[in-house]
């Protein structure tokens, strides 16, 4: 059987660019014996072609002109890669209305045109994918649109920037958060200006995808509630280990009912959950569902290399499916609305600074009470003169936890701190130490 | 679009054929939604259709002719969840030459006539899938034919016995090996006979179907060198946790150049690596690549409705893709051979009981310099007038750990004990710490 020869083209040949452009050319002979067609890096669109390039493409296939690829008709798959909002966005929208299928490693397109872009695919009867978009080469996507369509998936937990984990993995080992943060951006992990990532927003952008693709329901950017890491202090990061727990920016997507939430922001994690042991730039998720129990992932969440696999292999799943309709509809979604910010129950880690003196503690647990929050664990450690509070709760919707903090800090006793992390674990809350 | 009318019929209706029935059932909007299809089970071949069913099967349904199924020509896939050798191996192989697609969960059918099976499916242009027979639930088949195509997989590591990760765990909570075991069976997770767990070789049909499917090699079963779990002692578990490791039955390919070693067997596992995390009846593979580096993924290796779960993508993923020729191909294999037994280099943990005199140190240092192991970490304790050495080494070849340890055991100062676990860490061995 002859394979058949598929020229594609290349939105963008900077880093993610070039390794596509080289696995496709080191693995062209695996993937025809896969696929029976034979992928061929035809064009490949950048803003200056007599740049030199990191992977040399051959004479011609470098353009700056995107209507070469457009109207090029033997180009039937098209790979963005050049990151941005705009012109990517505009471009894909055209490619996929003209016939093309596209795949695409640009979360924000994706978190925030999405809708458009699917609805397009639909239309046009070609397929829109994006693995490389969420957690680089771990296949997060795919096990959701492939292998777990029978299983009714109703959490998704993730660890899913490995700047901030990188970050507070350095915390846990000493570090100030200033300092952990400048070790970061010196290794390339974090940009210049660190915001998207520590401000938790390229977590939130994944987290929309994610919960998307596993309630089959658009999930808008702006449902998700976002919290960065800037507020984590060391006094967190021994607290958590003296729980047998680790600090970490935790993605979380839940459906309850026909509602759903979604938030990114710090959690203590026990250190017997499977996304306690992720360390340092990696990224990990855990898949909840019904029959599945749990499934969980974990892998390099960035580099080039790694973004251009899954780039590589959706473009494999294109030519191997293309013609059968698989996964490649938009699917009638469902239609689920936002769980109210307060109503997601949780057990929290409570940190308070109090008076040092008889009485606080009833003050404090009266306060707790008068909001239906129960205590499984309370430590008290003095403290120059006044006291910490350590507090584990039973699960307490969010909107009361922060009602009852409220009211702590508003009482004579209170000497300022009064703060609160929603606690992840396997185990019930009872169970966990305090070393 | 009408959505097209799949019916496909189950060998076996015990607790994995009557979870599909009512995951099929259950799910056929999804799954409508997600390919065009709509699955309906038609027929189920058990020994007594009078008998009662835990999920009720309609009138007709049930048969105890496999004729009825074989001569149906409007059943184009087939699931086959009875399990055993034979005849489950025969009417998956007449079922595949008559032109239908088969989904089976048997790993030893699988792992001992594979070969024969997906000639079979290539000759007749169906698809033989097989998620279900390795993990379950955890969707690692699909992932390395679809996902990791071009990332040149270099080696698996895997926990692929829930039974024996079990046991392990109950036996770092302070339980004897039978204790362990008597608890597993009482709770479900082992035989009355649990040779097949215990004794690695469930783990080992496993290992070798990863490895056939990762290395794209047909890996035979009796390649692989297979140790279960009856040798390892609380000894074993206590220095484990000095070490801030754990005990694993961890199985393992690795390619070496074009030749292959497949291994099954007890490893002490660093608190630090993916695996280590890994608790009770749960399952993990870690798969390391060029493009990828590595991604684990986690999960229950077990049980009826997993099982189903993964049984149910598959036939999604056969109706989703049938025509295209998506992976359905049988691949053009690699000739890859076998890795002598003794030349795959790791470091080991070494326990040997000694005389506790002066000069035996020596003398053991001498015996692993001759055979070129050079050691990372050194402790001695007292032991009843006697003494045990644990040893960590540097890499070394299994051969040549096996020869110092016949010499030690020669030795006039030894005092019986001499044995070795490989060590799985991401660390450098000389990071290991001796709590």
């Amino acid at each position: 059987m002859a394979a058949v020869d598929v020229p594609v083209a290349l939105l963008g040949y900077g880093t993610v660019g070039s390794a596509v452009h080289r696995l496709v050319e080191e693995s062209a002979d695996e993937i025809e014996r896969s696929t029976g067609h034979r992928l061929r890096i035809a064009r490949a669109l950048v803003r200056d072609p007599a740049r030199e390039r990191q992977f040399t493409a051959d004479g011609g296939v470098l353009t700056d002109d995107f209507a070469a690829i457009r109207d090029d008709a033997s180009i039937k798959v098209v790979a963005e890669v050049m990151g941005g909002l705009e012109p990517a966005g505009d471009y894909v929208l055209e490619l996929l209305r003209s016939g093309r299928s596209v795949v695409t490693a640009n979360k924000q397109l994706v978190a925030r045109r999405g809708s458009e872009l699917f609805r397009a695919a639909a239309e046009g009867g070609v397929q829109l994918r994006f693995e490389a978009s969420v957690c680089a080469a771990i296949p997060v996507i795919k096990l959701l649109r492939e292998s777990l369509i029978v299983t009714n998936v109703h959490r998704v937990l993730g660890i899913v920037n490995g700047t901030t984990n990188f970050i507070l993995s350095e915390m846990e080992a000493g570090r100030s958060y200033g300092d952990a943060l400048a070790e970061a951006q010196r290794l390339g992990f974090a940009e210049a200006d660190p915001t998207d990532d520590v401000g938790g927003f390229d977590a939130a952008a994944k987290t929309a995808i994610l919960a998307t693709v596993a309630f089959g329901s658009r999930v808008p950017l702006e449902w998700v509630e976002v919290d960065g890491i800037a507020g984590v202090t060391l006094d967190h990061i021994s607290a958590a280990r003296a729980l047998e727990m680790h600090v970490k920016l935790i993605g979380r997507a839940t459906i309850v009912g026909d509602r759903v939430d979604v938030r990114v922001g710090p959690a203590l994690v026990d250190r017997r959950h499977p996304l306690a042991a992720v360390d340092g730039a990696f990224n990990a998720v855990m898949l909840q569902g019904d029959a599945i129990r749990e499934i969980t992932l974990e892998g390099p969440g960035a580099g080039g290399m790694e973004t251009a696999s899954a780039v590589v292999a959706d473009m494999v799943s294109i030519v191997g499916t293309t013609g059968t309709g698989f996964l490649q509809n938009d699917p009638v979604w469902r239609e689920l609305d936002r769980l109210p910010a307060g109503e997601l129950p949780s057990p929290y880690y409570l940190r308070l600074a109090v008076e040092d003196r008889a009485g606080v503690l009833a003050r404090i647990a009266h306060e707790l009470a008068r909001e239906g929050i129960s205590v499984a664990r309370l430590v008290q450690q003095p403290a120059d003169g006044n006291a910490v509070l350590h507090v584990v709760t039973h699960e307490a919707p969010a909107g009361r936890v922060g009602a009852a903090l409220a009211a702590i800090r508003a009482l004579g006793e209170s000497r300022g701190e009064a703060s609160a992390l929603p606690v992840v674990s396997d185990r019930g809350v009872e169970e966990l130490g305090w070393a």
